[in-house]
C-alpha cells in the first residue's frame, strides 16, 4: 500500500501486516477511523456510541506493546465495532432500547473480551434494531443509498463496514441478523453453528434460535475473527466443546471436488429477478470453478418462518417479562406489540413450533447428508426503502420481518453454521447476497467455499460513493 | 438352590447361573412365572396382556440356544416384563389409555429391542398410570397391602417384581415413575442420567423430563439390566454419546472415602416420622462403613415442584393435542383435565418454568460439586390407600402427585441419576425407600452406593405374604 492514508480500505489481513512492522501505527489507523466517522457517520448514523478517547488510548497502548516485540496477531491495533447489544465494560450498552437506557455493564462479553485480548481497538458501538427484534435498525442508514434501510438487526454492523467506518464488528442473529444486513451493505457476515461463538454477555432475544457472530468485509477476515471469537464458554450453557480450527488456514481458493447444493422451490420461487439471476450466475459459477452442483429437495422448509416466529415471539416474552410488566412504556410500539403477542401464546403452541424445528432439522441432516454445502440467495431482494412496510415479490405481498427471515430463518432453526458474501450489484446500486450453508462445526468449509467465490469473481468488497 | 421350584425367588445373577449350566430350563421358569401369574396377578393385577405362547416360545427358543452352546449372557433365559408404553411388536400397547386401545406397533422399542437380543423373555405387558401421567397406576394393586396402591407410574412394573411375577420390568420416570413404585413395593430401580437409556418407541409424557430405566429386585440386578439397555440410539434425539461401563463391575460392595452429600431441608422436614428415622439410619450406616457425610444445602429447590408440573403438563398437552382434539372422551378424568390445563398454559409460564429449572440444575452442579453422591428419602411417606386423594404430613396437606413427586422431580428437573433402594419396612408392612443421586452419567457409583447398602443392613430383598 503506497499511500497509508487509504490504510481504511484494505482488508485486515492488510493492514494488519502494516503494523506488524509498523509502516503503520494503531493511533494513525484509529485517529482515521475516527475522523472518517466523523465526516461520514452523520449520514449513516450507524454508531450510538464513538469511543474517542478510549480508543485512542487502546491504539496507543496497541503500538507501544508492538513496539517493544510483542505482537499479539492479526487483530493486534485493529479498529473495530460492537453492536450494542453485547456488554462492554464501563461502556453504556443499551440494545438500542428506552429500556436499558444509562445501563453500564461491569464487564465484557467473552466475545469482546477475546476481541480485545486480541489486540483490537474498540471505536464504539454501533446500532441494533431494538432489543435484535427486528431488521429496520433505525435511525441507520444503507451506505448504498442512504433512502433505504441497512436491513437488521445487526444493521450499524454492516452499514459501518460498508462505509469503511471499521475493519470488522460483531453481529447477533436470531432469524437472519447478521446475514441480511451483510447482504444488504455488500458486506460479509456468519452465523456459525448453535453454540460455536459464546453468547455470555449478549442480550437473549430468543435463546434458542440466538447466534453470536463476525462480521467483516471480507471471508478472510471473518476467518481471521472467527478462529479468535469460536470456543467453548464455561459462562454459556448453550456453548458446545468442539476444537475450534485455525479458519484461515481452511481458506485454500480450491472448490474443486466439492458436491454443492442447489435448492429450487422455496429459495428460488419468490425472488426478485435480479436476485434469481445473481443467485444462478452463483451456482454456474461454481459449476465452472469445478464444484459438483446437486440438486436439493428442501420442500420441508415450508413451516419454517411460522415456527421460527413463534419461538422467538414466546422465548423474547418470557425474557422481557419483569420489563414488560415494569416499564411497557419505554418498548418501542413495535417491540411492544411483538412481546405483547409472544405473552398470549399457549404453550402448545410454542412447544409444536419447536417440535416442527425439530422435524426440519432431522430434515436438513437427511438433506445434506450427500453435500459438502448448500448454496441459497441470503435475501429475497435488495434493501428496503426506509419506512417501507411492505414489499410485492411477483403476486406475493409480505412485511420486512418476512422478506428479511424467510431464507435465513431455517439455519437458526437448524442451527447449521451460514454466510453471506456479496454476489452482485443491483443496477440501482444496491447489494445481493449468496448464502452459504455447511455441516454442523464445518465452518472451514463455509468460509473456504465463500472466500473461493470473491477471489474468482467480479464480486470482490467494494465501497459505495459515500465512502469515499 | 436346592429346591429350583423356588427359582422365582432368586436374583438374575443366580438364577442366570442355573440357566447358563442347564441345571434349570428357561421354558420351566417361564411356566413357573406363567402360573404364579394366573394364581397372584388376579389379587395384583399388575399385567394387562401376558404372552402366554410367546413368552413358551421364547424360552424354547433359549433353552435351544443355550443347550448349542449359543450363551449369550445374564438376561438369556430370564422372564421380564414391559411397562405398557413401551412398543412391542404386535404386542398391543395401550399406556393404559382408551386412546390407544388396539394400538399394535409393528416395531419394538429400542430397549425392548436390546433386552430380546440379550435373550430375555418377555412375558408381558404391565400397567402404568395413563400414559404415565399420575402415580395411582389403577387398577394395581400393592402386594404388600393391596388396600394400597403400587404408586406409578410404573405401578405395574413394581408390583410385578414385589409379586415375584417377573424378574426384572421397565420403568419410565418423568416425575418420579421409577423410583416412586420401586420405594412404594420394596424394590430397586433406577432414573438414569437424562439421554443415558434410549427411548425410542416409549411414548412420551413430558419429552424433556422422560427417562426410561430398568426395576429390578436387587441393585446388581439393576447393574446387568443398565448394561444392557444403556448406550447411545440414534432413533433418540436425546441419546447422548457417551461411553456405557460395566456397571456389575463397579460393584465392589465398598464405600469408604467416599463423599455423600446428606441435604436438610427439603429433603428432611415434612417426611413421616418412620421416613425421617429410616433415612437417619441409613445416612449414619454409610457412616459407619467408612463414607464421609456431608451436609448440602439445597434452599434452591423451592419452586422446583411447580416447575416440573408446569413443563410437564404443557409438554403432555403439545403431545397429545391432536387426539384431545379429535378424541377427547376416550381420555381419563383426570388425564384430560390436566391436559384441559396444559393447553391453557402461557409459554411465558412453560419458558420460564424451564429457566428456573436451568437455575435448579446450576445449583446442583455447584452444591454436588464436592460430593460422590447425594443421599434422600425416595418419598415422604409410605403408599397412599386406594381412592386416598390427599395425605397429611405434620400441617402439610398435599396431593399424591405432590407427596409422590417432591423428593424425585428435582433429579427429573436435572437429569441426574438417581436410584431407590430399600431402607425399611414400617411396621404396617409397607416399605421405605432411600433414594441415592449421582453426577451426570455416573451411574455406576450410585449402584456401587445402593448395592453396598443392600448387602449391609436388614433390608435386603424380601417378599410379601402374597408372594409365598
Amino acid at each position: 500500500m503506497n499511500d497509508l492514508s487509504l490504510a481504511w480500505r484494505a482488508d485486515i489481513a492488510a493492514v494488519g501486516g502494516l503494523l506488524a512492522d509498523r509502516s503503520l501505527s494503531a493511533v494513525e489507523l484509529t485517529d482515521t477511523m475516527l475522523e472518517r466517522i466523523a465526516a461520514i457517520d452523520p449520514t449513516v448514523q450507524a454508531f450510538v456510541t464513538v469511543l474517542d478517547r478510549s480508543a485512542r488510548e487502546q491504539a496507543a497502548a496497541a503500538d507501544a506493546e508492538i513496539a517493544s516485540g510483542g505482537y499479539r496477531g492479526p487483530l493486534h491495533g485493529i479498529p473495530i465495532a460492537i453492536k450494542d447489544i453485547y456488554n462492554t465494560a464501563g461502556v453504556e450498552t443499551t440494545c438500542c432500547s428506552q429500556v436499558r437506557r444509562g445501563h453500564v455493564p461491569d464487564s465484557d462479553a467473552t466475545v469482546v473480551r477475546k476481541l480485545k485480548e486480541a489486540g483490537a481497538v474498540v471505536l464504539g458501538k454501533v446500532s441494533t434494531h431494538e432489543f435484535a427484534f427486528g431488521f429496520d435498525s433505525e435511525p441507520t442508514r444503507n451506505p448504498w443509498n442512504p433512502d433505504h434501510i441497512p436491513s437488521g438487526s445487526s444493521g450499524g454492523s454492516g452499514a459501518a463496514l460498508a462505509a469503511g467506518l471499521c475493519f470488522a464488528a460483531t453481529g447477533s442473529d436470531t432469524g437472519g441478523s447478521i446475514r441480511a444486513p451483510a447482504a444488504a451493505n455488500g458486506v460479509v457476515g456468519i452465523k456459525p453453528t448453535y453454540g460455536r461463538v459464546s453468547k455470555h454477555g449478549v442480550a437473549a432475544l430468543s435463546w434458542s434460535l440466538d447466534h453470536a457472530g463476525p462480521m467483516a468485509r471480507t471471508p478472510r477476515d471473518l476467518a481471521i475473527l472467527l478462529t479468535i471469537m469460536a470456543g467453548h464458554d464455561p459462562l454459556d450453557t448453550d456453548s458446545k466443546h468442539v476444537a475450534v480450527e485455525d479458519y484461515c488456514a481452511a481458506l485454500t481458493g480450491d472448490v474443486r471436488g466439492l458436491r454443492m447444493g442447489v435448492p429450487s422451490g422455496y429459495f428460488t420461487d419468490d425472488v426478485t429477478p435480479a436476485v434469481g439471476e445473481a443467485f444462478a450466475a452463483a451456482t454456474a459459477h461454481f459449476g465452472e470453478l469445478g464444484a459438483t452442483l446437486v440438486p436439493v429437495n428442501v420442500d420441508f422448509l415450508d413451516p419454517a418462518l411460522d415456527a421460527m416466529m413463534a419461538i422467538a415471539m414466546a422465548e423474547a416474552a418470557a425474557y422481557h417479562r419483569d420489563a414488560m410488566a415494569r416499564t411497557p412504556h419505554l418498548f418501542g410500539a413495535e417491540t411492544r406489540s411483538l412481546l405483547d403477542a409472544g405473552t398470549l401464546m399457549s404453550a402448545s403452541t410454542y412447544l409444536n413450533a419447536q417440535r416442527v424445528r425439530a422435524a426440519i432439522k432431522d430434515c436438513f441432516r437427511q438433506a445434506l447428508r450427500d453435500v459438502d454445502v448448500l448454496l441459497t440467495p441470503t435475501q429475497p431482494r435488495t434493501a428496503m426503502k426506509v419506512g417501507q412496510t411492505v414489499t410485492h415479490i411477483g403476486s406475493r405481498e409480505e412485511s420486512v420481518f418476512e422478506v428479511s427471515a424467510r431464507f435465513c430463518a431455517p439455519f437458526n432453526l437448524s442451527g447449521l453454521p451460514a454466510v453471506s458474501v456479496p454476489c452482485g450489484w443491483c443496477p440501482d446500486g444496491l447489494p445481493i447476497g449468496l448464502q452459504i450453508v455447511g455441516k454442523p462445526f464445518d465452518e472451514a468449509i463455509v468460509l473456504r467455499v465463500a472466500d473461493a467465490h470473491q477471489n474468482t469473481t467480479p464480486f470482490r468488497h467494494r465501497y459505495p460513493a459515500l465512502a469515499n
